[in-house]
């Protein structure tokens, strides 16, 4: 069954490939109408899936994220039409070699084929993944979390009469067909079909498809961030991008979980941004140094958890270098940032610092493809190879090499 | 033991992506001097080599392979140079994003940090890889085939002699100690430390490490590249370009292994086609209608084998779409060529076959990264992700994004 889906979405990427813009717009917007044409259907599927998570008493932020009404439905129409706008990738050309024997060589974007999008609970993923995938050409097959089966199924289902009515090939849209786990075992497998996977959820998710899956993945580990105070830091600057890193929302991967300061300015700058912390309702964690400054921080344990919560570990650093190490050691390579005046240290920060994303003066929370101007994206991408921070529908196309002759042959 | 140098290699790798480019240059010019001092021991610890070689019989093609003499070696050297003299990728500013609210961002090439190289036979590859990766910034842990183990040890100690005289970090560039089997097995494993794995060798070998490994790969798979000579092909320019995509050599991945050509021109120009590829040597396979042309022609029982030898696979097709159909379910993704006057059909050629390199009226045997003017590569990928095509020095790095704020914090 699963494979005659992936053999099915190979298939019809060949299809999505030669498609136009305007084709796969049209496509788009048939879409959009159709998720507001099926409304009341999405809506009443959505009740079912929320029934079962009162049932089983998941948290208030779950049953948040999982519900759906009229106004979250035309925002995700709203969403697909605003990826119809967005400039078409395929087909640019990356670079020309002319070469002294006459060959031109052309490096094209195209599509990458078939994409898997393994995500958890937010139903509205199932529009916005399908609607990336095919603006860049390619087939989509999407795994929904099982508490969210139902809206999926429906947001699905209305997708797939919008592809019918701009007379697009329907199964460049696939869902897997119940919530059964065994299901995604058997997705990781096709390798032979499925030219790459993109888990969106939790780090459990995450470990199980980076062990089963024998298709390269675009992984999103944990967002880890950091922001470091360095000495030469503006004082009020560096309030004001802390309490916005942590505070803005503190549930995206982009929230700043660790706060690194100098220890020489750590007495005049930390109480008074420990303070403004802990108005605004956040939790401290700090070795004992920071205890010592304020006695209001509890004792941190470990500065490798990601809370996704309004908790904040802070360290007091001796120096640029100890700051530089401990991302090292306890980030995951998505966003980290510098506060500093010094132009050198922010360039030392930028040249060390090993992740998707490297900041200087500015808040972390900016880690989103929309705020770096690529318009909705489908996760921020930790692993370095093809993808890497915001996986935009640029990020979804490969290229390939078309080479010109007139009769050359090698000597 | 194996987790001891893929920790080195990441913290090495740290050291080496602030390398300047002079620095590596320097680097690589030391590993060619030192090559050239090193040339008695090198070739006494291939002989080593060779003669286990033939104790196990092992063909003569593959103790061609494997034979170091002073020219060879001095080409090694040469290779190393011609790297130094390449320009460096890293720190190129890819794409900028000038935001709205005044944050700055750039999109930057950086080092990848360290990478996996496994590789049979050929000792050269011991010298090239190294330098490839290092040229890029990347640490690298080689791990050669076992019957030229002594050989490429020799090379490796010279190497890292290079790189002491330079004052450049000696774990660089690291091999696995031993030549057992299990060795790679426990690098595969290695996925915190190492972030690409790149395989050269047989079908075997590569099945192998997709099986085994947990860490991303730029593999190649088998180069079953098609010639396909439409109804419309010049026949004179058809003949020039099948004898050398088939004859110039015949061990290369890029080399021509099944010919297609129109049922419509069949009669007409594969006659003499046939008949100057059997003079020159080459065994021609086909099924039954090109027997009937020439009964010189064996039955051909697959069109998926890659032969690497002068051996040919024909296939009478319909149309261009049978043609692009074929290449579809026999073809590697690798390289593909049409032979065509008719520009329409070389468009559709180039839209519809999904391949890292399509070709017009020109040589398969053109699948190189020299001829594509990259300079060295360290082999041909087949994978769509990342590096696609020849893999060159600029397809070993990647890059992050530097963001760079006056304090800006996010709405």
């Amino acid at each position: 069954m699963i494979q005659k889906m992936a053999e099915e979405a190979r298939l019809v990427s060949r299809q999505l490939s030669l498609m136009t813009t305007d084709q796969k717009n049209l496509a788009l917007q048939s879409m959009a109408k159709a998720l507001r044409k099926h409304l009341v259907k999405i809506q009443k599927a959505n009740e079912k899936d929320v029934l079962t998570a009162k049932e089983k008493a998941l948290s208030d932020a779950f049953l948040d994220r999982l519900q759906l009404n009229p106004n979250r439905i035309e925002a995700i129409a709203k969403g697909l039409e605003a990826i119809a706008e967005l400039p078409d990738p395929i087909g640019t050309i990356l670079t020309t070699f002319d070469r002294p024997n006459g060959l031109e060589i052309n490096r094209v974007r195209v599509p990458i084929g078939v994409i898997g999008v393994i995500f958890e609970s937010r139903p509205n993923v199932t529009a916005d993944a399908a609607a990336l995938c095919l603006k860049a050409g390619n087939a989509v097959i999407l795994r929904g979390g099982s508490e969210s089966f139902h809206s999926c199924s429906a947001i699905m289902a209305a997708l797939q009469s919008g592809l019918e009515d701009s007379n697009f090939p329907k199964t460049a849209i696939q869902m897997l067909p119940t919530s059964d786990r065994a299901e995604v075992s058997e997705m990781l497998k096709m390798d032979k079909y499925i030219d790459v996977i993109i888990p969106r959820g939790g780090p459990k998710l995450i470990e199980q498809i980076v062990a089963e899956s024998r298709i390269p993945l675009f992984k999103h580990l944990a967002g880890l961030c950091h922001t470091y105070i360095h000495k030469a830091a503006d004082k009020d600057m560096a309030k004001k991008i802390v309490l916005n890193a942590k505070m803005r929302r503190t549930g995206i991967c982009g929230a700043t979980e660790t706060l690194l300061i100098d220890e020489s300015i750590a007495d005049s700058h930390l109480p008074m941004i420990l303070d403004e912390l802990i108005r605004k309702g956040c939790e401290i964690r700090g070795d004992e140094k920071v205890i010592a400054l304020d006695s209001r921080v509890k004792p941190c344990l470990d500065y490798d958890t990601e809370f996704l919560a309004a908790i904040i570990a802070v360290k007091i650093v001796k120096d640029l270098n100890e700051a530089i190490k401990h991302i090292a050691e306890h980030g995951t390579q998505h966003t980290d940032a510098i506060v500093t005046e010094d132009a050198a240290a922010a360039e030392r920060f930028f040249k060390e610092i090993d992740s998707a994303i490297v900041m200087h003066n500015t808040s972390t929370q900016f880690a989103d493809g929309g705020e770096f101007g690529m318009g909705a994206e489908i996760g921020i991408a930790t692993g370095k190879l093809h993808a890497r921070g915001p996986v935009g529908v640029e990020q979804l196309t490969t290229f390939k090499y078309l080479v010109k002759g007139q009769g050359q042959v090698r000597n």
